[in-house]
């Protein structure tokens, strides 16, 4: 058996090293085009920015460790040009030497990942715009700025890299503007919860523009950057980093007549397998399928990636493992807050026309009594028939990974927001609370499938009708210290039962507070008084940073 | 509709909160023998260390603000002396003046929670012996610390609160014994991971002492008692804090004829009810189902008690939700340790005859070339035959809390170990792994379940036969500077190629690494050769720390 590997990262490292340990017969060939192979791509942007000193730490193998664990003939510098399906051989070019060379193969296996998008803007090709893709890519982005010492740099695209680009230039003392197209960064999770996250950024003094293109850039001399943007204004900058997004690198798969996907990723079946049977994809070049919708999904993370390369080894010796789909469950560090995600948000619920109902709780990541309690915010998105998980969002400075990881194995296991009350989570003061962050969440989305909540959501309390009357009931020196809604009422909730009176039973009580939870309190008051009444989900703090 | 409950802390609070937000006009009176509710019990000790420095932290609610937002009638100092079931009354005794007095409900709550259990030990009814269940038990032990400022104390019983109550003294300067009468501490998790902790806690300076028993307490003056232990030593100690346990209150409900379960709690059907369709019960007092086995338990957490609190009060407002049984997930932190346990451990499952396997991994919290990074020791437990989780142990400085939490959920949801290869967790560097410590043990399990591996577990170790060869994979330098197991011959996995003629074909080869990785590549390599063979699933690390 003879094993050709295309690509020497994450999909294609996990499948020599199952492979090997599958058969110790098997010849294993690793191709890599670049000059290393299985190194951390998820660390780049923090050996940048100085959290990961050692740069050696990001490569977790060589070609000759490799080779002694694992026998496995890994060719760097060697790119496959041509996959020649009839004879089963593939046509690789030493990039060293320029030596063409042929290898034949009785499975191939295609890992060549995702490459950077860039677009086709007037003067983006310059020695001062980078790219951040592998080991290469970050020698050059170091290489410049310890050569220009640029005083300021510019990231354009709020995804994973674009942010941790910006973090790590804000960590090395460089003023760091970020443009980001859409109205909003992070997009896994919906605005009002990247609101968080534009509020974190702009507290570190990082010059954040929302809504707003590249459209050209000029080189006004050896370290500086003119950038036009397009809402006209103009950016002096030493340093362009371009993380718009990526694309699945296709090719070689195109080249040689294998199928892709109509999103343009290589379509494979759940073992893997592309339409040619001797030729296996996995990683960010290939298109899942995805856990809620069944549609296919490009999803370029790591995780599905090894597991990919894992399966595809079994598969290629017979062990029909198969692909469950993907929820897409990502995190990302943007300064002191994490942000995390799984399934399907709201803007994707929408336009795939799924019936959805949502929940935000704001709850304390363990016991509030306990010292280095922070609040985790979270959004959880169900199903209103079937009670299913949709989709999670959270938001916070602890515990947010936590909380998102117990919801996608909720979710991978079909669970309904009835079954998450019950979920019984560990609990001391440092850790948890008695009722987690999840529970609540639950409590509240059983509260409204149940009728013991009628809810309003924050986009929908600034257009109150002239029948409706908004109630605020915190205490009067928390609408002083952190705000309220313009219009509002206020009746401290410990008040209400004494004040009901003051409110009409013909109009619609709109209650909130500032988390949700003593809404609620006020919310089943009034209407146990026979009162109509909507209580604002996830308070005042949903509704604040919806603007952020 | 009137509700009166019996003990108004997690359980009753709970209940009470609950049953208001259902009904403005039912009238809710709750009693507590103590003069504080809803208190943080769970904080006590943490209060005492000094970590939660001001006292009023633990005071959750008051009598004042559970009537102004709750509309309950809290009655401390209160407490009930008999149930009269045929009348549907309570006597009830107010403790400030005497004053007997009856109650009428149409339902009744018991949460009257547990209560320290003292052993009849000669002399131990002194005044330097305290237990802490409660804010005045707390106000006593820090009495006792101010006035007589001891410089040892003495802890028996290594739970969570004689855990925690030794930490507590520790930070406090005071030199520290730790008396437990088993081989171990936390009986949750099984001895080889219970060794993770022993090393903790002796590392720290504090005299840990196992197997070994209070006999007698004798009092040398004022502030000095002379204990006298079961191997005949002595020690002088200042502070006696006796911890070694629980035990339903349950006098109430005996004396009104309800039915106790078969381990002394008082009896309830799932929808929390007594025998007495009038009386509901909840909390650490009663005997709930055990998830895995479904037979009764006694479990006091915070967690069900709080949860059960809520569903009771939802049942008797007719609702009819049903109590789920009890996992006992459960979390301690020991100095810079967690150790969280979820399901049964492997001591439970030998007792009850029920089938398993196990599988340990040792790998990073998050990734690894990340700074922060940290071993989280796993113990996962499973079905050989279903494959489903019976339990897990986990133990670290980072990540313990979340990793128990995934395999909570998971158990919880009837997941398999099969299904847990494909949990999709957040990953990026600062929080995980793109193959978490999660997926890492599904694999192993996996590969033995499907014959892939074949186990040999740390305490099979010391008694190999002359038909089986022990062999190091690691490199020389890690035998010198962690040990190796003696008379294990040493070839490096990386090595073992080259080096494989020098083992012995007819003979069982057993691997070991540091973890269990090295040693399944070694495992696989040797298999796949045509040897007999077998790897010790966890390594050095879990054979050395069965010893700690």
């Amino acid at each position: 058996m003879k094993i050709l590997i295309v690509g020497g990262v994450a999909g294609g490292a996990s499948a020599a090293a199952r492979a090997r340990r599958l058969s110790e017969d098997a010849e294993i060939i690793m191709f890599e085009r670049g000059p290393f192979v299985s190194f951390a791509n998820c660390g780049l942007p923090y050996h940048i920015g100085g959290d990961i000193q050692v740069r050696d730490k990001l490569l977790l193998q060589t070609p000759e460790s490799f080779l002694a664990r694992f026998n496995v003939d890994v060719r760097v510098m060697n790119e496959v040009l041509t996959i020649n399906r009839h004879n089963k051989t593939l046509t690789v070019k030493n990039l060293i030497d320029n030596v063409q060379y042929t290898e034949s193969y009785d499975f191939l296996l295609l890992s060549p990942g995702a490459a950077p998008i860039v677009p086709p803007i007037a003067g983006i090709d310059n020695p001062l715009t980078h790219s951040l893709r592998n080991i290469p890519d970050m020698d050059k982005i170091i290489h410049t700025l310890e050569k220009n010492k640029p005083q300021h740099a510019t990231v354009v695209g709020g995804g994973f890299i674009g942010l941790e680009m910006m973090e790590a230039f804000h960590q090395l003392g460089i003023k760091t503007t970020l443009l980001e197209m859409a109205e909003q960064v992070m997009t896994p999770v919906d605005k009002e919860m990247a609101g968080f996250v534009h509020q974190e950024i702009k507290s570190k003094g990082v010059d954040l523009r929302l809504g707003v293109a590249l459209k050209a850039v000029g080189q006004l001399d050896d370290q500086t950057l003119r950038l036009s943007l397009s809402n006209d204004e103009k950016i002096d900058t030493g340093l362009l980093i371009m993380a718009i997004g990526v694309r699945p690198e296709t090719q070689l798969a195109v080249n040689a007549g294998l199928d892709l996907g109509e999103l343009g990723g290589i379509a494979v079946n759940e073992y893997m397998q592309t339409n040619d049977p001797f030729i296996y994809a996995v990683g960010d070049a290939i298109e899942d399928s995805d856990f809620v919708t069944g549609k296919p999904g490009l999803v370029p993370l790591a995780g599905p990636a090894n597991r990919q390369g894992r399966m595809a080894a079994d598969n290629i010796f017979g062990r029909n493992e198969s692909y469950q789909s993907t929820q897409g469950t990502a995190i990302c560090k943007v300064f002191d807050l994490a942000v995390a995600s799984v399934g399907k948000n709201e803007k994707q619920l929408k336009k795939d026309s799924i019936e959805y109902q949502k929940v935000y709780v704001h709850t304390a990541s363990h016991a509030s009594y306990y010292p280095g309690a922070e609040t985790v915010s979270l959004k959880l998105i169900y199903s209103p028939t079937s009670g299913k998980i949709l989709g999670a969002q959270a938001v916070g400075k602890d515990g947010v990974d936590k909380r998102i990881d117990v919801l996608a194995v909720a979710q991978r296991a079909g669970m309904t927001v009835e079954q998450l009350q019950h979920l019984e989570l560990t609990y001391a003061p440092p850790y948890g609370s008695a009722k987690d962050v999840i529970n609540q969440a639950a409590f509240v989305a059983n509260n409204i499938l149940n009728g013991d909540a009628t809810a309003i959501h924050y986009d929908e309390i600034d257009h109150l009708t002239d029948d409706q009357i908004l109630v605020d009931v915190r205490n009067p020196n928390e609408l002083e210290s952190v705000g309220f809604i313009a219009g509002a009422i206020n009746i401290p909730v410990d008040q209400l039962r004494q004040r009901m009176d003051e409110l009409p039973k013909d109009k619609e009580i709109i209650v909130y507070c500032q988390v949700g939870l003593r809404g609620n309190v006020a919310y089943r008051q009034l209407v146990n008084n026979g009162y109509q009444a909507r209580n604002l989900i996830g308070g005042y703090r949903t509704y604040l940073h919806a603007m952020c």
